[in-house]
């Protein structure tokens, strides 16, 4: 009889993970287990298609049950893992049903962590092509300018969804506890999106604490009491945040790192245990700068977690190399993009840094389309290593934080990246790319 | 009294170099010889003040003489240097004056080399600000669609004006003997911006020769006799490529490479002179790859270059650690860049290597914005080490290749390039960048 693999969750870690290994081998019986509707879906595309720039939802979907079945895995759809025995190699489902496996890949993602406050159920998370259905929906049943949206929380997935809601014509509100926006950005930096965000029309409320939602004779929300006022809801978004979603996990034995992800070694198998893979957004992941195991949720290292882990649970033998914190987000038209550490992460590693931050051009100046944009520079003092990059500004700006992460996965110096050979044409840059700009300001400071 | 330094040639490399010694030194008596009549210009806007993107010309000056005295610089305009004496420290202007200098940057730049043919010196070489203002007036005064041009040479300078021509209503051809365009791509990334140029309705005869320019009883153009019969050219642009200025400096004693630029150390020293620097177009440079030097003519070299040189001559201590051949143009909305070797390149140095193009684009393919784009990496047989990267595709797709030039710089391979931590947004990229995906691909060859 051929091995059997488990696959737990049908999203970019499980289904990577799954294709890659029934490439490799194709004798592999492969079963995954989803227990929502849909695969391979991109829930960062999620505010796009709430905004109404991508329709229908299912666009969203790269690769739906069937054509993975067509691929030869039993995909099993509304199936929900309630518990693993790791020495039997059982697995439970939600009604009971048992499953025996050889190899399990645990890739059971995230989930929302709503404030814990009374009526907060009324919100959606958003998280899920279900949820981002919902949401649309409920735009198109009763959206226009008479209507009022609140999102709770105020990082990049907030944001996003904001300007989602302000696009669909709706009054939006803007709630975070936090004194900025944005809080994996220095405040200097995330001052310069909140200033695009509310010339858009959204409105800010910092430092303001959310402490129920009033709720309807239907149960839906019609405002949310913060602790400066009330704030008319009818459509209502928590995007406070996320962690992974380890418990099934956690209660078969497996170990949850400080970062609170399943922890792993560098080929993506749970410490400890053989046989048995974790990858996605419930994974730990070696952060190359902190040289320490962080959780980071992202599509970009579900995808090649789960690669390598297909890859090494069919005989192969693949290390991750881990992460830089690397993130981009477009928000109200303004490109936004950090890399390694920020100024206030290296102050509380204890690191001594030196940071400048440049004001600048994303193209020649002299171009029509050519826009303002701002890279912000962290370096170790003394030695000039670079630590980390911060970019705020239009157009075609953020995607250089690429340029800046390869800087930082190779241990570059910020003398030394100032004389690097990048590109130069007026319709893309200046004479000197912005990042060359940067690296030689805080050159000067080191 | 005080140390004199004379500055041949105004633009980028002397420039930047008198400002950085200025800087350093403010007692430094500086002398600027410049034969045209603007200071510091982008001769790489040409194209785009030609199309009528960018107005008026001077739009395009970065500093005017009047800017550079005000910094305490000697700026003397129209006054071409015909002579220098190393030994007497001296040297003569075209109007027989003579001037003495303690320390020497030579940054004349270079020239435009058209073809030996009757009546080319009818046509324009656009590489001049006074050039582009003559072309840009006649097209203004006789364009339109009944009004034809011509431009000879298909490279990216002269992709750009065909395209400048075409956007001002001209009916325009390019005409080269070399069977593609764009002859620093390989032909098969080379033959995608063809494509499009045509479908912007630039007419192309390749390998086809122009023997002769047809003059009006004025002297003007009226059209070109090629080895293919006659095209109407009332305007006529040549751009079949420059040479390094060095006939002065290489009459002095200077040292003239086999690049046709003046031999350097990497202090931007004229190789055997003292007190004797170099920047910019007339000077070599070496390339990191094939460990030689080259000569590349770039607005971003000379930059660094003269800065280098400004800041070794007045005491500092600074070397340039070489170039890549990094280039990038967009050319009828299509972005073209690339990087160190071409497959072609690879194979006349006698490099064993493997190369791999992948179709992808430039956003999540979700996005309404996205669109296609291609990315051609060439790498070392057996070490997988790249050596050079090619991309063409819709906007944003080409400042990717500053992330190549990055792996290049450090020298990576395609395998460790392929988990690098690059940003993904949607609105910004696939889950996987493109970068990572062509890395991925061409690792699979190594």
């Amino acid at each position: 009889m051929s091995r059997r693999l488990a696959v737990i969750g049908g999203d970019a870690g499980g289904m990577s993970a799954a294709a890659v290994a029934k490439r490799r081998e194709p004798e592999l019986d492969i079963v995954v287990f989803e227990r929502g509707s849909y695969t391979s879906y991109s829930a960062c595309g999620i505010p796009f298609h709430v905004g109404g720039e991508v329709d229908p939802l299912e666009t969203l979907v790269a690769r739906s049950p069937e054509k993975h079945r067509r691929n030869g895995l039993d995909v099993r759809m509304g199936a929900e893992v309630v518990a693993i025995d790791l020495t039997a190699r059982r697995l439970t489902c939600a009604g009971g049903s048992e499953e025996g496996f050889d190899e399990l890949l645990i890739a059971t993602g995230a989930r929302a962590t709503p404030p814990p406050i009374p009526g907060i159920e009324a919100a959606e998370a958003a998280r899920t092509l279900e949820g981002a259905g919902r949401l649309r929906s409920a735009v198109d049943a009763e959206g226009g300018r008479d209507r009022c949206a609140v999102v709770i929380g105020a990082g990049y997935i907030g944001l996003e969804l904001a300007e989602a809601f302000v696009r669909q014509g709706l009054h939006t509100t803007l709630v975070d506890v936090a004194d900025q926006v944005f809080g994996t950005l220095d405040a200097d930096m995330a001052a310069r999106v909140q200033e695009v965000a509310e010339k858009l029309g959204i409105v800010m409320r910092l430092e303001t604490k959310v402490e129920a939602v009033v709720l309807d004779g239907d149960g839906r929300p019609r405002a949310v009491r913060t602790d400066d006022g009330e704030l008319p809801a009818r459509h209502l978004v928590v995007a406070t945040g996320v962690k992974p979603a380890v418990d099934v996990a956690e209660a078969a034995g497996l170990t949850v790192g400080e970062s609170g992800g399943l922890a792993v070694d560098d080929h993506q198998r749970a410490v400890g245990q053989d046989g048995v893979w974790v990858a996605g957004d419930c994974s730990e992941s070696h952060h190359r700068l902190l040289d320490r195991a962080v959780n980071v949720q992202l599509g970009t290292h579900a995808n090649k977690q789960g690669r390598i882990a297909g890859t090494n649970l069919t005989g192969g033998d693949l290390a991750f190399p881990g992460v830089l914190g690397t993130a981009i987000s477009r928000i109200c038209a303004l490109e936004i993009a950090r890399t390694g550490l920020s100024e206030r992460e290296a102050a509380d590693e204890g690191l001594d840094v030196v940071a400048e931050t440049v004001e600048t051009d994303t193209r020649a100046r002299y171009m029509p389309e050519s826009e303002r944009m701002w890279v912000k520079l962290v370096a170790e003092r003394g030695s000039g290593r670079l630590l980390g990059a911060q970019i705020v500004g239009g157009a075609t700006a953020g995607k250089r934080i690429d340029t800046l992460a390869m800087a930082l996965w190779t241990g570059m110096d910020v003398e030394a990246l100032q004389w690097v050979d990048l590109s130069y044409a007026p319709p893309v840059s200046g004479t000197l790319d912005p990042v060359l700009v940067a690296a030689r300001a805080t050159a000067k400071l080191v």
